[in-house]
């Protein structure tokens, strides 16, 4: 709760120079990956920032003038120009817009974004609805209750994976479970899929879920129906360390028939929200948690997912994070696989068809998966005429060696040193002057 | 029959003058592939050749001493070198040896054939064997009372795609049904996979088949069982414009199982093979009948191969003809499918789900495959905020604007003008001052 006058700034009920309360509070403040938030938290610190946003809220007018000239507007531009030049846009609902792969990058800029003063300004109005119900130590007590943990950038447990999100990191990191999510997404990969799932796409889940989890990486996914669900549940049954990134607060564990599974993994894992305790799931909230998924995961691979499935932009967010993407294909005739063959045609993603292949997306020079081979066929090892020779050798009534050579189309001496060599193989048996395929 | 002294060149009892006499003597004399009796062929003409063979045979001493000095040594060493440098092999064996992807290029060069003479002797060593057996005019009455037809390179029915292949195209095509190959493969596919097929192989080789077909595409396959029947059947079934290339002669179709299927494809298309009637089909035959499968094909794609199947050979002579290449993806639970989907993984194919896509593959501009799109779903057209907005509206009992400002992390006023907007496309709905989601 804060009281203030009209026109005059916000007097926080609680202390903003302490960093826990202030990143817990901007957790709420802002929606996830809200850049300019970000970016004025980069600038200023999250407690400052606090206090500046109450202020810009109380007298706009001010404080975009102020913007045009002054600190902290130049500093907060600087970070927000970064983000305009690499094309992207600067409002969580631009950044996140659309389940195509392609639909991130082509997203038009928000109105008015591209000025990071009027980016900025716009934000005090997103967040100014909000300041007024900001309560961080009632949202960290609630979290106490659960036995969880809050993270912030920094800390000895903060994944490292986050920082490649920039301004679009979260702020704070609800956790129950294990709290070393830096320990825990060290190795990981972001298993994710459709909702919509068939019995082949999860059995395939839980095969590459397994395998990974076999080969000490921690499976990374949504903890949503159908294959999050089933890469989850193989993740737990080898060694239990997976991690479930929710788009709601961590007292909701949605969806609630999953609410077992995610109590499970709390043991091995952890389950994590970047919304504090009490937020509410909307579907822009999943796609912006699909973006935490990509940064803890060093490869994302999509087992299913049908064309607009959310799976697909976890895709996308991995690529724009230069991380390895995979894609499982199946029947051409299943819809659940349509979006990755897609990314199979569309060169977004390399084909997966084991943990071995999903293991090498992610890991080090150690996880190369082995090559393929068929099986192994007589005259393997042969040169390629002897080979024709082999072919040449008639099975049952032997032949001479002129005969062998004409249907080979070798020469005759050369035929006759190819046989030699068959004969010591086993492969050629000599009856007289007639040469036949030999008995193995 | 020729009739010659040991020491005196061969007499043919044919002209050897004839292009059409000496065409089809080639095909029987040299293995198809046998880059060296192409390079010979292309420096010399096929009677010229045949001729200069002969006496090589008869005084292999003179021949290769002459061969290091002089005409026509040097002509055909200009072509062989030219088949050097390019780092292919150039022995049949060689060249076709394997028959995984990577087995073409990285087959070792024949020994002894990197100097182009000794090439060429070894090459009339090879051939000599097959000298004495030399009688195409009765090869090609064979022909006649198949009522077929023999096309040489030049010939207006002879399919231009062949000439890709340099002096490893054929000398002469054996050809039952319609004679006009050129025109049958102006705009074709080559569609092959595996003899072992699965049911869900053979109908997506059915659907790509006369998909193709209705686009006015050939079929082009090498009439095995499996994929390369479906592939065949289904074109009939649409225009009937298919080609069967064999690796056996004309007169042996096999396999047996299949000669109805093949009669029926001479009536809208052809029966093709590059060896004469009588010839045997052998493993190393089927190899190199698989280049011909790729040059007459605008593009190939591989509906279900194996790790070993000759189907891969078929998409490697397409890469290395640089024709497009595509593989139908399958259940990564299917060996059915393993091979193709590591052409997917090695990139060597693209990734193929339906006619249109494989269409695209093989033809022009006008064939581009159909975007994919998901389902539409309320609220597609809207812009991001306009969308936040959408979701935070209550479903059942509405809310101010403020409350929806706060869930949706938006600003009171821009949340009033979408809320406006909303109402008029009906997915929002307001009584008194509150606000829900709209009926439709």
């Amino acid at each position: 709760m804060v009281e203030h006058a009209p026109g005059s700034p916000a007097r926080f009920r609680f202390d903003t120079a302490d960093p826990v309360l202030a990143g817990a509070a901007w957790s709420r403040l802002a929606e996830p990956g809200d850049v300019v938030a970000g970016a004025l938290v980069a600038a200023l610190g999250a407690g400052e920032a606090l206090a500046w946003v109450a202020g810009a809220a109380a007298r706009p007018g001010e404080a975009s003038a102020e913007l045009a000239r002054l600190e902290p507007g130049a500093r907060v531009a600087r970070t927000l120009a970064g983000e305009m030049v690499t094309g992207e846009t600067v409002t969580v609902h631009d950044r996140h817009a659309g389940g195509s792969p392609g639909a991130g990058r082509s997203a038009a800029p928000g109105t008015g974004t591209h000025s990071p003063a009027r980016a900025l300004m716009a934000g005090v109005r997103r967040w100014a609805s909000r300041l007024e119900g900001l309560a961080p130590r009632q949202d960290l007590e609630a979290l106490e209750r659960l036995d969880g943990t809050l993270l912030l950038p920094g800390d000895a447990g903060w994944p490292g994976g986050l920082d490649a999100l920039g301004p679009a990191a979260p702020h704070a990191l609800w956790v129950r479970g294990r709290g070393d999510l830096a320990g825990l997404s060290r190795r990981a990969v972001a298993l994710v899929g459709s909702r919509a799932s068939t019995s082949y796409g999860e059995r395939v889940a839980r095969d590459l879920a397994s395998g990974l989890a076999a080969r000490g990486f921690t499976v990374v996914s949504g903890g949503a129906h159908g294959i999050d669900a089933e890469a989850h549940r193989a993740a737990l049954a080898v060694d239990g360390s997976t991690l479930v990134l929710l788009a709601s607060g961590v007292d909701r564990l949605y969806p609630s028939g999953n609410r077992r599974l995610m109590e499970t993994a709390m043991s091995g894992g952890a389950v994590v929200a970047e919304v504090p305790p009490g937020s509410t799931p909307f579907r822009q909230r999943f796609l912006a948690r699909n973006r935490i998924i990509a940064a803890l995961g060093s490869a994302t691979v999509v087992v299913e997912a049908a064309m607009r499935s959310g799976a697909l932009s976890t895709a996308n967010h991995a690529t724009r994070l230069l991380r390895p993407v995979g894609a499982v294909p199946g029947p051409v005739t299943s819809m659940a696989s349509a979006g990755c063959h897609e990314l199979l045609r569309s060169g977004a993603a390399v084909c997966v068809t084991d943990a071995a292949e999903a293991a090498e997306l992610a890991g080090g020079a150690t996880d190369a998966a082995p090559a393929r081979h068929g099986e192994h066929r007589p005259g393997d090892g042969l040169d390629p005429s002897a080979k024709a020779v082999l072919d040449a050798l008639p099975v049952r009534r032997g032949a001479p060696v002129e005969s062998v050579a004409r249907v080979a189309g070798l020469a005759v001496d050369e035929t006759r040193a190819k046989l030699g060599r068959l004969l010591l193989a086993g492969l050629a048996e000599k009856e007289g002057g007639a040469w036949r395929r030999g008995s193995r």
